[in-house]
């Protein structure tokens, strides 16, 4: 039985994608101790994991700005503060708990807990991971040549890349990256796409092959790294092995909230937290903000930028949650001493 | 009789501010039409008028901004769409009107009138302006030497400067300008001061005299620019003339809603107009955001992130208001061909 938790936080965030890292701006602000826990091992929620060399165009103040530069940014914007971030750990109860006279949050994980006077929740929508394709291979090439994600273009420059899928991100992908590989082939099991229209017009004005109907069978290698990918056809079963450096697997992603549907808050949809217009949830000192929020009477809009206002809001509830004769305004950043 | 508008916009938004401004890229971002009007002769608001030159730290993805570039980036921001920008003129009504079939809103100025179909009302705490100190000289040397806001510090390099005021932006410039003036002079008509302790400390350890219960008598100079001041001890009347180049007058500001008020709309304590969690007013089509938005059971929160988040719900809600088939959901930027 792991050890307990020994001291106690003022607010712990859960989920440190874009709204968690801003309410930790907040509260750090409000001179709040502050924790973020995130289930992933590094911080930026979808701007990390999904997109980081996509470019975002609605971030206030930022006519254009890469995601992981985003992140970056909301990183140096708190560090001001010192947050604790507990990174790889997932968060799978929430209960109330008695702990030196005063009755608190204990968030438990499998490997222990976290003691809490407030919680944020910015979970987004949910532990994300990709669909997995499983075929001789690709376990073992994962991150030496096979991959789900981008998150760097480097390895890329040079290579023959094979990418499999008909979502946005592949259609993205092979138009980012096609000036920056050797060659490309794009495979995808139906002969129907879900991308903009103008993307796979753009697509069919380049030399990238666009083959509908083929799949991937298998993956080889010498060990170190692919060399090369046999495909099929899928209504022929007519096979090809073609050169192969890199294998980019876009087939879509899962997501799903886990263990928070079970904490007693009240959710819409199953998907998202209700909360009322100060963010806060059904739970006394429990919040919720950015993707996973749904503020009664509204609909979800699931913008970056609502995110941040609900991470602002959020935030400043606690403070005076905590201490019911502070103000819920938190003054202006432009007369502090920061 | 000025002639009415004889062009129907879709989205129309009362004040040029941040808010305001971030409105028009999620209303260009939606393809809506849209039209900007302000009744100060720039844009930026608060931003430009109050503080260009102080740095803002809660703009989320800028640990640090000075104010007059955020202004900078968030019109290279909306450029993109090119919204129509009319500044200089105040909106004194708002009435319903008949145009080619479609009733509308009319906005009325003093030289003609606005139509669109719907309205972002995005006029923070109304139109500001400083609190006049009526002296002889003032006048003469307004903006000629006589300033009641920093706009551009460059003016100020190596001059001898008199500081007059007691608040938190007066002692501000005072420290601002301390290393780029010659001399910097304070007086203030009280010896209690509305200033962060700490800037007081901090101004107590530098050189500049801070003479309280002294207030300006008259300015005198040259005719092209101020060359003394004389100011009086309030208690004693005692004179003293000092020779000065600039005279900065910080002695707050006034803001009224003025018309606003009587448009029709369901106030708050008559500084704030009460909207749903859309943003939506009790007028069709007429939504509020920002410092002047008062989102129903919330309190005013009065930041520049949640005035970010209430303009990215009202320009979207401006969207369904238009076109009830459309989606509240604007889509992802990232996936946008921008």
């Amino acid at each position: 039985m792991p050890e307990d938790a020994s001291e106690v936080y003022d607010v712990t965030i859960i989920g440190a994608g874009p709204a968690g890292l801003f309410a930790a701006f907040y509260a750090g602000l409000r001179g709040m101790r502050t924790k973020i826990v995130e289930a992933l091992p590094e911080v930026g929620g979808q701007l990390a994991v999904l997109y980081p060399e996509k470019f975002i165009y609605d971030v206030p103040g930022h006519p254009k700005i890469m995601a992981k530069d985003l992140v970056k940014q909301l990183i140096e914007q708190i560090h001001l503060f010192e947050p604790t971030m507990v990174l790889g750990q997932r968060i799978e109860t929430l209960t109330r708990k008695q702990f030196e006279g005063e009755e608190v949050w204990r968030l438990g994980t499998d490997t222990g807990s976290h003691l809490t006077r407030t919680v944020v929740i910015t979970a987004g929508i949910g532990a994300f991971e990709p669909n997995k394709l499983d075929r001789p291979g690709v376990g073992d090439y994962l991150d030496k040549g096979v991959y789900y994600f981008v998150k760097d273009k480097r390895p890329f420059r040079g290579k023959k890349i094979l990418i499999i899928g008909g979502g946005d991100t592949a259609i993205d992908w092979a138009l980012n990256l096609k000036d920056w590989a050797e060659s490309i082939t794009l495979i995808h099991r139906r002969d129907q796409f879900r991308c903009h229209e103008g993307s796979m017009a753009h697509l069919k004005t380049t030399e990238i092959p666009i083959m509908t109907f083929w799949e991937l069978k298998r993956i080889e290698g010498d060990g170190s790294a692919p060399k090369s990918a046999t495909i099929y056809e899928n209504r022929t079963a007519e096979e090809r092995t073609i050169p192969v450096d890199i294998v980019l697997i876009s087939t879509g992603f899962k997501a799903a909230l886990g263990p928070i549907t079970k904490w007693g808050m009240e959710m819409v949809d199953n998907r998202h937290i209700k909360t009322n217009v100060f963010m806060a949830t059904n739970l006394p000192g429990v919040f919720a903000a950015g993707d996973i929020a749904a503020v009664e009477g509204s609909a979800p809009l699931n913008l970056i930028v609502t995110g941040f206002g609900h991470a602002a809001i959020a935030a400043n509830a606690c403070k005076t949650h905590i201490d019911p004769a502070a103000r819920m305004f938190p003054g202006h950043s432009s007369e502090m001493k920061l």
